[in-house]
Order: C-alpha cells, then sequence, then structure tokens
C-alpha cells in the first residue's frame, strides 16, 4: 500500500512540528515561502540590536534532515479540495491526501489609518531589520543635528510583544547609544501606547502593574486607556483627537490569521480559518488549520492564543489525527494545555504566570532565558545567542548595531 | 592655540587606523556611509552560508567609543581645496586642516559587457548576502525539477578572493547542501576562471599548483589561460568564443579605487589617487589618500595592492605625518612592509608566503585562522566567529543558509 500524503503550508512552529512528527508515517512535504524558519519570540532582540539576524533564523532543510520529508520552498496559491491539490507560486502542483495549513499569522491594523503605511511590524527578520536599521538612522540622525530636536519611539500595543520591544528599545537607548553619544541619546524617547486599561491583560493585575512599574524605570512613558486614530510618518492621532509626535511607530497592537488563507477556500471567520474541535476545518474533513490562524477554541469558548506553545501542541496533535485516519481511527478533539505566560522587560527584569503561580524579577527573567534557549532550534543558534546574550550581558552593550536593510 | 581639524573619508582598515591614532593630536571626524565597518576578508565566508552577516560588521562608534572622535554618517560629495571644506550627501559641510581619504576600492569590470548588469561583486555584506541568496534560491530551484539539469557557478578571477570564494562555494556544495539533498547538490558544479596562466599570480609558483590541485580536490573546475568576453544572466563568452553556461557568476577580477574620487577634484590616474612618496595627494600638501584608492608605490615602482596591512600601514603612517605637520615638521616618504600573503582553500587547506617561506596545507591553515580572529574588529566578533567557526569545523555543517535579500 502506498504511503498518505500530506502536504503542510507553513514551516514555522506548528508546521515544522507536524511535519516531524509525521514523518515515519506518511510521504510528507512541507512548504514554505522562506527557505529558513523565524524564532518569533526573539525577533525583537534583532530589532533592538541585541541578537545576530541570523541565529533567529534556523534552514528548513536542516530542520528536516534524514527525516525522509519533502521540502519545497514557495506560497501556496489555490487549493482544490475536490482533487486535494495544491498549487504553488513556485509552479509546483502537489497532491495530497491530507492537508496542514500552519501559516501563521500577520499584523493587523483594525482599519486604523496609515498603520498599514506608516508603522514598522515585527513579523519576519525582514521586518525586523527594517527596525534596526531606522533605529539607528534616526540616531545618526540626531547625531549631526544639535538644535535641540528629539526623536520619538512609539510601541503600539501592551501586549508581551510590545512590552518586550519598548523595554529592549529603552535598554539600546539609555545602555550603548547612550555610551556612543551620550547627548544625543538623551533626545530619544519611548513610548508604550495601550488602548485597554493595563500591560499584559492576560496576567494577573499585580504583574501588568509591575511591568507599567519596570518599563517606566527604564526611562519608558507608558499610555494606557489610550487608543491610537490614525498614523502618519511623523505623527499619531489619539483617540482623544490629541496629535503627538512620533518619528518611528511599531505596530504590535494586534495579529491576524495570514491573509493568504482567503485564496485558499476556506470557511472563516474573524480572521482564522473555521475548524471543528478536531482541529479539521469545517466540513472539509481532510483538512487541519493549526497555530495562529486556526479558529479553534479553549475551553472557555474563547479562540485560543496565537503563540508558539499552541502551535506546537497543535502540530504534535494534528500528526497524531492523521496517523489514526491514515489507521482508519476518528480523529479527537484538541485540548490546549496552557504551561503559562511570560514577558521579559530588560536585565533582570521578566514577569511569569503559570496558573495561580506568578513571579517578577531576577528569576522570573532567568526562567525566560532557558525556555527560550530550550526552544531554539539547533545547536548553532544555541551557541550563537548565548554568545550575543552573554557578552551584551556582561558589557552592557549590544554590538548587532549595523544599519543593513537596503540591499 | 585650537586643535587642528582632521576629516578621514572611509571607516575602512586605513580609515579607522588614521583616525583611531590621531584622536589624542587632533580633533577627527570620521565619515562613512555605514555606520558600521565591514571585514572584508571574510564577506566570502558570509557569502557561503559559513558566518551570521552580523559578525563580519562593526559599530563605527563602538570602534570609536571615548577616543574623543567624531562620526558623520554620510558620504563625500565633494570637496573645496581652497576653503578646505568637505560637503556631504547628508547636508553637512565640514571644516578641514587636513583630509584623509579613504574610501577603498570597488569592482572593476574592465569594460567587460555584462559584468555590471549580471555578476555579484563581493564588496559588502549587501552583495555578500545577495550571494548567499542567490546560491541558495538556484539550489532550492533545482531541488523542484528532476529533469536532469545543473547548476554551474562560476567564480572568475584567480586571486586570493576568487580562490576563497571558489573552495567555499565547493565545500558548501558538497557538504550541507549535500546532506540536505544530496541528488540535487550533485548537479551543482563550481567552476573558476582565471585569465593568467596560474592562481595567486602574486605566490610562488609551487604554492599556485598546490592551489590549483586542492582545490580540483574539493570539485572545482580550474579554468586557466581563459578571459573572458562577455557575461549575460546564463552564460560567459569566453575569449576564445566558446560560450560555456553560467547559472550565477561571481565577480572576483578586479577591483579599482572607488568611484566617488572622480568628484572630489583630485588627480587621478589607472582609477587610484596621484600621490607623493608621503602619501600626499600630488599638489594637495593638506590631502592624504591612503588604502585601496591610493596611488602609492612600493620599491619596486609598482602600485601597491589593495590588501588591509597597506592600508593599515598607511593609517598609522598618515596619522604620523599629521602629527608632524602640525608641529611644523616634514612628512616623509612611506615605506611598505610586506609582511607576507596568505589564502585559504577549504578546511586543513591553505597557502602563507612570507619573503622566501612559503607553508601550504594544516599549519598553513591554522596561522590564517589565527591572523584573521585577530585582525577581526571587536570582542564580540572574536567570539560570535570562533563559535561559528567550531561548530562549521566539527560538525562539517554551514548553519547561515538563510535566504534573507528581498527587505
Amino acid at each position: 500500500m502506498p504511503q498518505s500524503r500530506v502536504v503542510i503550508l507553513g514551516a514555522g512552529f506548528g508546521g515544522l512540528t507536524a511535519a516531524k512528527s509525521l514523518a515515519k508515517h506518511a510521504q510528507v512535504t512541507l512548504v514554505d515561502r522562506h527557505n529558513f524558519q523565524t524564532f518569533l519570540p526573539l525577533l525583537y532582540q534583532v530589532s533592538t540590536a541585541g541578537l545576530a539576524a541570523d541565529h533567529v533564523a534556523y534552514p528548513v532543510r536542516g530542520a528536516l534532515r534524514d527525516s525522509g520529508v519533502g521540502f519545497s520552498m514557495g506560497s501556496p496559491v489555490s487549493i482544490d479540495h475536490s482533487k486535494k491539490t495544491v498549487t504553488l507560486d513556485n509552479g509546483q502542483v502537489l497532491d495530497f491526501d491530507y492537508v496542514v495549513i500552519a501559516m501563521g499569522s500577520s499584523t493587523a491594523d483594525f482599519g486604523i489609518k496609515g498603520v498599514a503605511e506608516f508603522t514598522y511590524a515585527m513579523k519576519s527578520v525582514h521586518e525586523a531589520l527594517a527596525i534596526r536599521a531606522s533605529v539607528m538612522r534616526h540616531f545618526e540622525d540626531l547625531c549631526r543635528v544639535d538644535d535641540g530636536s528629539s526623536c520619538e519611539l512609539t510601541v503600539v500595543g501592551g501586549g508581551p510583544t510590545g512590552v518586550e520591544m519598548a523595554g529592549a528599545l529603552a535598554e539600546l537607548v539609555r545602555g550603548p547609544l547612550k555610551r556612543d553619544l551620550e547627548t544625543v541619546a538623551s533626545r530619544m524617547h519611548v513610548r508604550l501606547i495601550e488602548a485597554g486599561s493595563r500591560l499584559l491583560p492576560s496576567f494577573d493585575q499585580k504583574l501588568s502593574d509591575r511591568t507599567k512599574l519596570d518599563l517606566e524605570k527604564l526611562g519608558v512613558e507608558v499610555l494606557l486607556n489610550t487608543a491610537v486614530q490614525e498614523v502618519t510618518r511623523s505623527d499619531i492621532t489619539l483617540g482623544s483627537g490629541e496629535r503627538i509626535q512620533s518619528s518611528m511607530t511599531i505596530w504590535a497592537a494586534g495579529v491576524k490569521g495570514a491573509p493568504v488563507i482567503h485564496s485558499l477556500d476556506l470557511p472563516i471567520e474573524r480572521e482564522r480559518v473555521v475548524v471543528e474541535p478536531t482541529l479539521q476545518v469545517k466540513d472539509l474533513p481532510h483538512a487541519f488549520a493549526i497555530g495562529d490562524l486556526s479558529g479553534s477554541v479553549g475551553v472557555n469558548g474563547q479562540l485560543l492564543p496565537m503563540v508558539a506553545p499552541v502551535a506546537i501542541q497543535q502540530g504534535k496533535w494534528v500528526a497524531r489525527q492523521i496517523q489514526g485516519l491514515i489507521k482508519g481511527t476518528r480523529p479527537e478533539p484538541f485540548i490546549y494545555k496552557d504551561k503559562g505566560s511570560m514577558a521579559t522587560i530588560g536585565r533582570h527584569k521578566a514577569v511569569v504566570q503559570v496558573n495561580n503561580f506568578k513571579l517578577a524579577g531576577p528569576l522570573a527573567w532567568l526562567a525566560w532565558l532557558w525556555l527560550h534557549l530550550f526552544y531554539l532550534l539547533g545547536g548553532r543558534n544555541k551557541i550563537g545567542t548565548i554568545a550575543d546574550w552573554t557578552w551584551n550581558y556582561l558589557t552592557f552593550d549590544r554590538a548587532n548595531r549595523h544599519i543593513i536593510d537596503e540591499l
């Protein structure tokens, strides 16, 4: 009997996990538009000159070596669900018995004017390098003029991504840039804007308060209950109508399922693929949707958060369900095991929450470091990241301040 | 008495050395179009996925910390030698008493058709990333088609740069890519073309022969006495009129002084700035030209080679001469101390020549490693490079195979 064919679209945490778990049980082809996986949780450290860009990327073919899984670099253009084929933009047409849709998320602008044109997103190595280049270019521009003008770096969105970005930016400005040219660094300000009443809304209120305090200690201006109405190249109009200067705006306020899902003939609600509790796409039992773009819900009936642990658990789960389907058993509903959340604010500063257990400060920070190293793919990236982190920690420096964006 | 003002154009080996040596003796401003120095001798390792791009770059302001030297990111647009001012493209106009011109070199195409449009150069981090992306993209393209088609990677130029590039490419193809997908890697071929009768013409004939043999052992096809007449996107016309397939052509056949020298009102011959033996520009005693773009000659009357040791020695020399001029002494002629040359071909393979001393093989390779680490700027880059090299050496892998070129 020939092996079942499985096509997995997307080599992020979910897709790569599913591909490796299925490798011995089916003929698997993994598809991604990049030849590398991006370790998104550490991208903000590339943006803020802490990590080398190459260290948050890992070659997909390296991860798949000796697994028997095939790889094709490309993006899906369409899926024919009756013929069970995927057409890729590289010209390939792949036949499948099962397809796993795992292409992650992209930035959501909620229709706010100017976000798409004028803000920096944080979803790819390219975008991280663009942020780094822009921050450093603003710094160099300020160095040339002695007119007392200032530079306002605004991060919009008080979730973990926004908090980590704002903290790392503040440390960059107050550390390495201050040592580069103190009079200029003191003219750069970091600001974090959140529409809700507190930072890190998914955490306990105490940790939210602590996070705000920690950020303010680093010199970040935190604006809560502040909606954004419009963004331009040089300013932001707030919900109140007030207009504030913003030399550079980084958008960490929202994500949605990758837009490509709209062209793949899938049922979509709230920008995510509608799935059964088994993660099978509604009315398409041969298709599964996992990770950020999956409309899977938790026990409380709410959409699951767009985080790596969900994608990884769903990747493993889907691999098991497809193995079952091949053998003739019925798929079972997926249940997310929430292992807690964490966010780092800066040196010795982080918050961790696991169910009722809460932790803040140096121990939480160590836990964050350890977990991110553990999840980092590939020994070489672990070594490189440890080297960069150790260097940064001991010297209070960030060596990757290079402007490398225009090729 | 106010300090003399010195403007140094270019933060490469020559310019940065001059700036640091002069820091305590004059008011120095260093100008470069990048905010980082590029370690050119290791760029080919970025091109071939051996080193992270960020590790061959070093922030200029980091190198200048606490030195008192100023930095301006920009390129010179013009020099007014009577008013003693430099105008930069960032709008700044800098006054000087002395100016040092040290902007290095760019690729020379010798008027050969297609070189500018269709070949890859090796003079910047961007170009290195473009080569890496192109090689990896060719590999991915080959993976998709099973028609027996092949990919020919051609390096033109048998000097140290071409030799090192060809060797590293061959190791990439026969090592990591073979492990990624053996049937495809065996369809990728590396070829080195040299117009002269031997590789590494500045070395002893025996080392040239050894280098050719070593490259051939790695699977590189070496074509000597082969001129290039024209390059297109997919082939090369040789001097003989023969046309050979070349999926990708890397140009390492020649360099010339940076073209910007033409707009700075300087005497130019053979694409280099005409200088006195003191490195002062002819008829412009307040201006010095050092490094790759300097028309300085050796004891044999020939132009000095465009290599880092020349630039570094000249940087130090010029700093001393300017100190002397400030004190009222007369500049003296520069004499280059040739400390020898080396080139690496691959794992355990390198050639070293110091006067009459010649060395090839593992010891030469170790000498090469040691010297390049010693010259690498900045502790962080040393650590990162050691980590990457150790990893590559032990695993026979190259982890930086990411296609990161289109921002």
